[in-house]
């Protein structure tokens, strides 16, 4: 039964629709921007009000993982939580035959030994400047797309490099609303980044993938790490108090965090596009390469461990993508979209006269860039993003053969990637001492040389080039046995070399790289001048439109730049039940129980040994309606008094739509409560160092209550 | 190194191809048809003879399984001998939550205990009549294709009844050389199978997938079943005696099985469309069923359960032509193959004069024919041959709603498998007992109705139908909830309806098979008359040319009917390493440590406990050189005395490429030795009385040594 709360929001709805209702921003829905947060909403909606300060500390606590996913400070002596899947990457790379972290877990018992990633970099939003007019004052309307998309990436580089020579710190144009704004993000930059504390796995994603994006769920999805500054914990100003208590049912929280990508703001051609084209084609590389990677894993335990971090992750992306091309398949949700974009559309003709410049057909032009990506997809994506080179080898390659191409011409007009100010973040990478396994390699080189030739067929003259008179396996295996790129000195040469030098390198990786790399810039080429740019132009006149009739009440689509979310602990129901919002410490073993113990919902031998020390009433996971995607994982989530409460680590199966549209009645994100956080450092992991630091000032006090 | 009888093999295939060699028929190549066998060859190479009885007691000793596989009798009670994983198919069918005779194995100690299939049937080859002539006379030169055709079509379910009638055995007209013969295949039929023994999965299938098509091997893979007549064990004449002593290394060894399909004989044009279509569309839909049925499976126990048996066949269909695609993209066999044609194209042009009549250009024939194939190939694929509907209960839904239209037509003009000589069969498996799972079938139809949705578009106006305006998930939810066919009451009351009554019915599954039937019939209609006919008529005239050439020295391609192959058991080189001809038992200790007795290298708990018991120098997997391909499972393997000594149940990784090119460097067919399966009866598993049966008269001394 409806209660009288959802039937007041009923009618809120309806006035807001029939009233210029922005695209359906109504209850918590949001991914806002730290430099125009929702204030009134906030205060309407929940009577909360905060000053700058409130925003600033939390925008200064979040932590941005350049391997993708969010993080927070939580001492003064730069302890950062993020999830375990988050710090994944990390503990793949760091991880041996006989040293298995992921798997295994690890917890650092004193500083010395915190253990330095490879690879990780972090960064922190320091401040947001809007540089549209710049930025745009470059285009002229006179330039053909593709003046205007050299003179916009020429911009962009610019802008970015003066930011970095003035600040020192990381400097991003941020492209919003796909081309409406461009704000430039200066981060402040962490490369030291060491490990403190992992669970095992097997508790970090118990359930695994069965379990993934579902609801009640019993994960300690955490994941500490710590930044240092020249060889000492770096001195952090602005972290996060530590809530013991956590979150309580009902209550108002807000969600500090990078979403990675929505296409909310998508006109129905490019949605369709998606739905007919870039999901389907992506499915079917998942499928692949989940099936590829699974035999692989199969062969002995060493491999398993070899391809666990990606397995998982491509796996998630499967389930993860499935939902979404379920609902992109879905008449109710494609109507829904449809009715938004004629309401648009209906409101911006009659809205004509508040428009800065007439609008014409932003809808038309996106359908025929659209048209034009349809037409390129497939070569695009397997030369230019190299889906038919899937090998961290060739990776490397095409790396370094563009680096010492785009390093020979002015910044100006470099690639983006390779633009000055995003050098060092780029060899930082590029430079990593992370392993490779070359039976890997062959497995994902050989299928995906194989899906080259599937799809462009044996007779088409660039893949009789690329496999040279061989087979798809026998050519991997020629191509990793012919390439030094292993070792990162290697590399270090070659990304010293100038573009004459490096075409004379007898490394066949290499030799890969520069014959793809003309055809590959040449789709590229296409993409950005036909489409991307095109894109853009159009998105930014529905930007204005929007802006003009909506005011500041739309948010952008996600960019994986920092942005606020809020919402409720709440419940809710499916198919026909109630689901409570949180779960206990008391679920996770019945789960395990009734799943005989077995993977994935086998439980880490501690888990076991000390239930009986633990609080079995301790609020495990819970859902709220706060507005989240992925790389929101690992996002602090506060309360109002700026307290931690929680780590966001997943979304249920219903909100994987929320890619495109956001919905309240079912759709929720998934956290760890921080009071089950506590409760198992203490009593499973004997984690003293740890909660010492993360409990000093932090409140006991339970939070203000319901809003 | 070489060593001399590798050499002579050399010097003998140069000769043979430059005098008039068939299409490379060397060494131990060949499935060979039981009404000729190479007996000169067998003579000239082995010096191998034997009566016409010789090969009567092995045709007759054979056993085809309907459900995909071979087999064999082995003792005059009616024992038959199959693979474990011919016999799952019976296995998962009589398995409940309770009862999982699929994993933990079944035995029964006495004839009461043996458990009856539900719907297994097995045919036994009497008798061969070549009705090539009369087929052939019922098509003049002047029809149409679609004339020829429907013609075609008429006679050989006219042959049929009329030999059905007058025998009363199952009667089919099997397409030999695709469609240079024709034979009336008459078979004993039996339908009362019972279940006697099946070891564990983990000791049949031990390795699993990892180790699946691999060698070294070492799988129990065996499984015994028993015929019934009246409820009475049947009386066998025909059987195998038993070799305790079982094969020896260079032993010449013969194979009796039904190989399920090869496409030797298909002109390059063909193969590239293998190739090109037909492989990566099936093996899209394989990578994401096998992801969509192990993300099933990882739900809980009992779902894994359900969807083992789908799961492994997946599994091994999977990396089976991933075997057979990476040699369709592998330039030296395509080189090979395109050799072959080459040498046929020339031989036909300089023997023109000893052909019968002009043969024309069937190259040019075969490419148009599969040009039009090409055109409809995905239509076909997923409307006629229900790749957009996959579920059991669609499956029964379109044989019930064919079963009443067809019924109402004449049996000439009848579908294939609704002539009146098949029907017995088809109401067997259509009334099975079988379990149906409604979650295993919401998950497979919603995926499959997902990648209709995917292929053809959402706006596709039969999409729209099957739809109804609903996302695929709700439609496949719908539609399960929607119908009655799990009942075998309600599918015998609707398998005696008429069309009109079956068009009424208001089960929502039988409604769907209505809405695509239409539409399903075109594609087959279009795909009969204007590929199969076309092709047919032109490999007939390909077949007359190499019989013109090279006499009975070809053997038609591989169609799952009764085959003769031939060989040695024989190791190989594999890496520079030679790979033995054999296992023991000790090496499956070995390979269970060194991967940590872990799934799916995990032992059952009773080959640990009782490894003391067992002769561990006892041979246990082999290889041979037999030409074998996969519905050769289960295959008898007979010394020269017509003893078993081996049962095929693989081949290895570089046979996978025997589908379209016999290599004898590597590929090998693999086998479970008959000394461990009487080791294993004996001693793991107290299987006295199966022992008994086996051994009585079987020969205890070695079969006659090396040729």
């Amino acid at each position: 039964m409806k209660d009288t709360t959802h039937w007041m929001y009923g009618v809120m709805l309806m006035i807001a629709m029939t009233c210029l209702s922005p695209l359906g921003a109504f209850a918590d829905e949001g991914m806002w921007l730290f430099n125009d947060p929702p204030k009134q909403l906030l205060k309407d909606r929940y009577h909360f009000t905060a000053g700058d300060d409130w925003y600033l500390r939390l925008q200064r606590a979040s932590v941005r993982f350049n391997s993708g996913g969010s993080g927070s400070f939580v001492s003064a002596d730069g302890l950062v939580m993020t999830n375990h899947h988050v710090g994944a990457d990390c503990l793949q790379k760091l991880s041996t035959k006989d040293r298995d972290l992921l798997e295994d877990g690890f917890h650092a018992k004193t500083l010395a030994e915190e253990i330095r990633c490879v690879d990780l970099e972090l960064n922190v939003l320091q401040s947001i400047e809007d540089v549209t007019a710049r930025i745009n004052a470059a285009v002229t309307p006179a330039m053909t797309p593709a003046e205007a998309n050299q003179a916009r990436r020429a911009v962009m580089n610019t802008v970015e490099k003066e930011s970095l020579d003035a600040t020192g710190l990381r400097s991003d144009v941020v492209t919003l609303y796909h081309g409406g704004l461009y704000h430039l993000y200066r981060f402040k930059k962490y490369t030291d980044v060491r490990l403190v504390f992992a669970p095992e796995k097997g508790i970090a994603f118990f359930g695994g993938d069965p379990d993934n994006f579902e609801f009640p769920r019993y994960d300690l999805d955490i994941c500490f790490f710590r930044v240092y500054e020249n060889d000492k914990p770096a001195k952090i100003e602005h972290y996060l108090a530590w809530s013991a208590k956590g979150a309580g049912d009902g209550e108002l929280i807000f969600v500090s965090g990078h979403p990675g990508r929505t296409d909310r703001l998508d006109t129905m051609a490019h949605i369709r596009f998606l739905r007919d084209k870039t999901f389907p084609n992506a499915m079917q590389k998942l499928f692949r390469r989940e099936v590829i990677l699974t035999a692989y894993s199969g062969e002995s335990r060493e491999s398993a461990r070899r391809a666990q971090d990606d397995l998982s992750g491509v796996q998630n992306s499967r389930k993860a993508r499935l939902g979404m091309l379920a609902g992109l398949q879905d008449p109710e949700i494609m109507g829904r979209k449809q009715a938004e974009e004629q309401r648009l559309r209906e409101a911006a003709q009659e809205n004509a006269s508040r428009l800065r410049e007439p609008i014409g057909d932003p809808w038309s032009d996106v359908a025929a860039a659209v048209k034009v990506w349809d037409g390129i997809y497939y070569d695009w994506d397997l030369l230019e993003n190299g889906a038919a080179f899937n090998s961290k080898l060739f990776g490397i390659a095409r790396t370094l053969v563009r680096l010492a191409d785009e390093s020979a011409v002015p910044n100006a007009r470099r690639l983006r990637e390779y633009r000055e100010s995003n050098l060092e973040s780029l060899k930082f990478e590029l430079f990593s001492e992370a392993p490779i396994y070359d039976d890997l390699e062959m497995v994902t080189l050989a299928d995906s040389l194989s899906m080259l030739v599937e799809m462009k067929g044996v007779e088409d003259p660039l893949v009789q080039k690329v496999l040279a008179g061989k087979s798809p396996r026998e050519q991997a295996a020629r191509l990793i046995a012919g390439t030094k790129l292993k070792s990162v000195e290697a590399r270090k040469t070659l990304g010293q070399a100038d573009p004459d030098t490096i075409r004379k390198s007898e490394d066949a990786m290499i030799q890969l790289a520069v014959l793809v790399d003309g055809p590959a810039r040449e789709f590229r080429k296409t993409y950005e001048e036909q489409v991307q740019e095109p894109l853009r132009q159009a998105y930014a006149k529905l930007a204005n439109a929007r802006f003009a009739m909506y005011g500041t009440t739309v948010y952008p689509d996600a960019t994986f730049t920092l942005r606020l979310a809020f919402g409720q602990v709440k419940g809710y129901e499916d198919e026909g039940e109630q689901v409570p919002p949180w779960t206990t410490l008391a679920g996770l073993y019945e789960r395990a129980e009734e799943q005989g113990n077995q993977f994935p919902f086998e439980l880490p031998p501690r888990w076991l040994t000390r239930k009986g020390r633990l609080n079995l009433d301790t609020p495990f996971n819970f859902v709220s309606t706060a507005d989240i995607i992925g790389g929101n994982s690992g996002s602090p989530m506060v309360n109002r008094n700026g307290e931690i409460v929680g780590i966001i680590f997943d979304g249920n199966i219903h909100s994987l739509v929320l890619d495109f549209i956001y919905t309240e009645e079912q759709a929720r994100a998934v956290s760890v409560h921080t009071a089950a956080i506590l409760e198992a450092l203490r009593k499973v992991y004997n984690a003293d160092r740890i909660v010492k630091e993360l409990a000093p000032g932090g409140s006991t006090k339970r939070s203000p209550g319901k809003s």
